[in-house]
């Protein structure tokens, strides 16, 4: 059984959230048989979209240190427990020794194989995740369209993705992820992606008239199969 | 600031639970500003309960280990998210060139501020955690006496344990844990500690007839305290 190495703290909720849905995804019964995890939460790496607007420094440096350090402690595999640190995911890669499972690679591989209608994805994301083309570039390899919301409840959202980083999880927040989701439908997106991590915090698959896909809990699922070698 | 190494997986939820009381005590506004947490969530370390019956090896080397990789992986002081796991923390204060926060002590301290009329005190604990003495020697440091429920609840308890630690978080098992929280106020009990980290998973104050107190709650308090230089 290999131990998984999580990149975590960007928020440090969304890693909580993330190791929830590993416990979830762990099927063994006793303790001892559960999968170990190390992880990094380290909420002090520098802003991802200020870095990714060219008004902040980058955070990759940091993010191979503490892939560097999470090995050192024993991962075996790493997981980044934040879509847009993938951005980064080529440094965090040469620095580690260990296979990088990529959260964006592993959501499409899911929707895939779950939704092969699928065309028109919405996408819910922060502003550094979109600014980078991380999902729409990995869309666009399998012939999918994102569908992004309008520059108005974009704004709410990254608004919204602040307040939740700074510990406000409230109906404010719940109701931008809302009306983003709600927007990316009504413009035709089949099904959406909760492509930020801070979003499945607060959003369900109840919010939506369409199926919400979460890379989190796909993440999850992926990292326990990878440390069982299945 | 220094960065909060704890060792985890004893069992995992009691280790998202640790780090949720972190992140609530830890008031910092901006994700930035927040405390960073290295966490090695290892449920594979050896049982706990059967080394101290004698009916098992020891995790001693093994928690040792787990304290080299958090300093190596950056950690700056230690903390053990498992009360019977402090039976070895000699061992992992040996192997730790940082300081090692101990939650027993934490409890005391917190106890003897918050209740200072308190000299009977109900004490929820696995039986390996009881056999070690841990919370009854520090009880009796300060004049305090232990009441522990009786065999047959306290059979219940272990049951309950172990079955929490597996990830059935039931009814079931919250009965058993208020069933010895009751039997010690009955038996004299002023207050009641939450001497295994798997206990406030269920059992919250509104629970008992007496106040609750919570060691991983406390010690998430002092760990954000700690890392701030407070």
């Amino acid at each position: 059984m290999r131990a998984v190495g999580v990149l975590g703290g960007m928020g440090p909720a969304a890693t909580l959230d993330f190791m929830a849905k590993v416990l979830v995804a762990d099927s063994a019964a006793r303790e001892q048989d559960k999968i170990r995890l190390i992880v990094d939460c380290n909420p002090g790496i520098l802003d991802r979209n200020a870095a990714m607007r060219g008004e902040g420094p980058s955070p990759g440096p940091a993010l191979a240190e503490m892939a560097r350090g999470l090995v050192g402690a024993g991962a075996e595999v790493l997981v980044i427990a934040c879509n847009t640190a993938h951005a980064w995911i080529a440094d965090i890669a040469a620095a580690a020794t260990v296979p990088v499972l990529s959260m964006i690679e592993a959501a499409c591989e899911a929707i895939a194989a779950d939704h092969p209608q699928a065309e028109h994805i919405g996408l819910l994301a922060g502003e550094g995740c979109l600014d980078a083309g991380l999902y729409q570039d990995a869309f666009a390899a399998r012939g999918w369209r994102p569908v992004i919301p309008p520059p108005n409840l974009q704004k709410d959202f990254t608004t919204a993705l602040y307040a939740v980083k700074a510990g406000s999880l409230g109906e404010a927040q719940k109701a931008a992820f809302i009306a983003c989701g709600a927007a990316t439908w009504a413009a035709g997106a089949q099904i959406v992606v909760a492509g930020c991590t801070e979003v499945p915090l607060l959003l369900t698959a109840a919010d939506l008239p369409v199926a919400l896909v979460d890379p989190t809990e796909i993440l999850a699922r992926r990292a326990v199969a990878f440390a069982r070698g299945e």
